[in-house]
């Protein structure tokens, strides 16, 4: 028996030739979408996201612009970056890789995007138009997670949808993403987090079980429903090696399907930040 | 027996008071607070509403701009007045009463008014914020229901909340208010509605069951866990008279503690809506 792997590169790789199609249709009409990306001090995690960006830009066709700002950069002095970016016709979407060092407000850095090229869609401008159902930028990892099972068939429609977490990056904006009256949502969505009382009680209801909490192989098997849908968010450093929230070994025996960690979630949000600054261009072209 | 009655006229006229002070500290400041209210057409509810609101504005010393526009008023001129009433320093809250008639686009009516004077707490930018758990204003259903239950003792830490329903006035945002790493929150929430396969399951987990779903006595006494707290967002015409969501007699055999239609959340929007107007007025003060 055992699980069927949700394979996040195979998908990625899909969305990312779509997206590469669409670039070359913006050429076309004159176009070139510019992705502008802010790297503030030398954390070695985000050193190697940025540059799986930036491969990932030249891959597909899209500009990158990369700022590698020294860690003493001053919050006025990243304010007045985004200020540039925002107002440059060129650059079409801009992404402040996080964290940010602790003397800069990361929430006041957020908020000074423009919305229109919030291609994170952490904006709390995006974030409530994701609310309301009437979505611009969806965030990358949710966005990522949903479109990686409805491309293996597997539909929210009706479904007990519980995830662990509940991040502004994932557990939240996930939660509202799937809660809408709305093709490939529609599903019962409860959050469950640190001070939830039952966790089992919760995991255990899951058609589709979202683990999204940052704990190294928190789910077990006895925590899952047998032939649940399991995606697995989380990349925990151990001993050397990745490993995800989930316990691959004990659920994958249980589950219909499961995300592997590396290669499932991960790759998807790249190739959904790839197709929010298309659709920045795309906006810009159509709209002015 | 029976469970305790949450008294929300009570609770509301408490907090009208401690609103009534904070209008006179600002009165001797010079600042008077000013709630812009739009009427259009001439529905004979949204009627009862919007003189109810006037009502509470001149018992708590803030002035209430009152526009009645004609049922014909096309877009363009909705959304000029609401520029005007953005920039007018008198004004320090703009209420658009709902629902507009069907040839007005909502969404884009309710994205103009500033986020500033956005005391609905309907604008994308403010339900984003609320996400984030950085809210600027929140809206004044979701927040009179967390706010009556506080003032009765009753803490969400920890709890398990059931909603019934997932609009964007109470549903969604309620959710995310409830789930959010903070004091008076801490819960873990479920989103159930229509296409819940099996809403028994889910109401029956419930601490504090919220009821928001616009179906006259949905809630019945048997969806109900033992000593939970149920809090009835419904206001449906029946056969002449008023009822809510939940079968009160049904339920309030089997709650500890329940709220009732009408003197239940009613009273407690429009408390939270002269709250938020003088937080408006406050911020003006204070930000300039």
């Amino acid at each position: 028996m055992g699980a069927v792997i949700l394979d996040g590169k195979k998908v990625a790789r899909e969305i990312k030739e779509q997206v590469k199609s669409k670039v070359e249709e913006l050429v076309k009409r004159g176009i070139t979408p510019g992705l502008a990306v802010i790297l503030v001090g030398d954390n070695p995690a985000s050193q190697v996201y940025v540059r799986n960006k930036e491969k990932t830009c030249h891959q597909l066709g899209i500009v990158s612009l990369r700022y590698d700002l020294p860690k003493e950069t001053t919050e006025e002095e990243l304010l007045k970056l985004i200020e540039e970016l925002n107002a440059n016709q060129n650059v079409h979407g801009i992404l402040v890789q996080l964290p940010l060092p602790a003397h800069i407000d990361e929430r006041r850095v957020l908020y000074s995007i423009s919305p229109n090229k919030d291609v994170d869609g952490f904006h709390p401008y995006n974030l409530g138009r994701l609310l309301i159902g009437d979505p611009l930028f969806l965030p990358c990892t949710p966005w990522g997670v949903q479109e990686l099972l409805l491309r293996y068939g597997i539909d929210f429609e009706g479904k007990n949808v519980v995830i662990v977490g509940r991040s502004n990056i994932v557990g939240k904006p996930l939660a509202m993403m799937l809660v809408q009256k709305a093709k490939g949502a529609n599903a019962t969505v409860s959050i469950c987090h640190t001070r939830t009382k039952n966790l089992h009680e919760y995991t255990l209801l899951a058609d589709i079980l979202v683990a999204a909490c940052g704990v190294p192989r928190m789910v077990k098997g006895n925590m899952v429903k047998e032939g649940a849908v399991v995606v697995d968010v989380g990349i925990n450093r151990v001993d050397g090696g990745l490993v995800g929230d989930v316990d691959f070994e004990e659920v994958s025996k249980v589950a219909s399907y499961i995300t592997p960690v590396p290669g499932g979630v991960g790759p998807m949000t790249i190739a959904m930040l790839m197709a929010n600054t298309v659709k920045a261009a795309e906006n810009l072209f159509q709209h002015g």
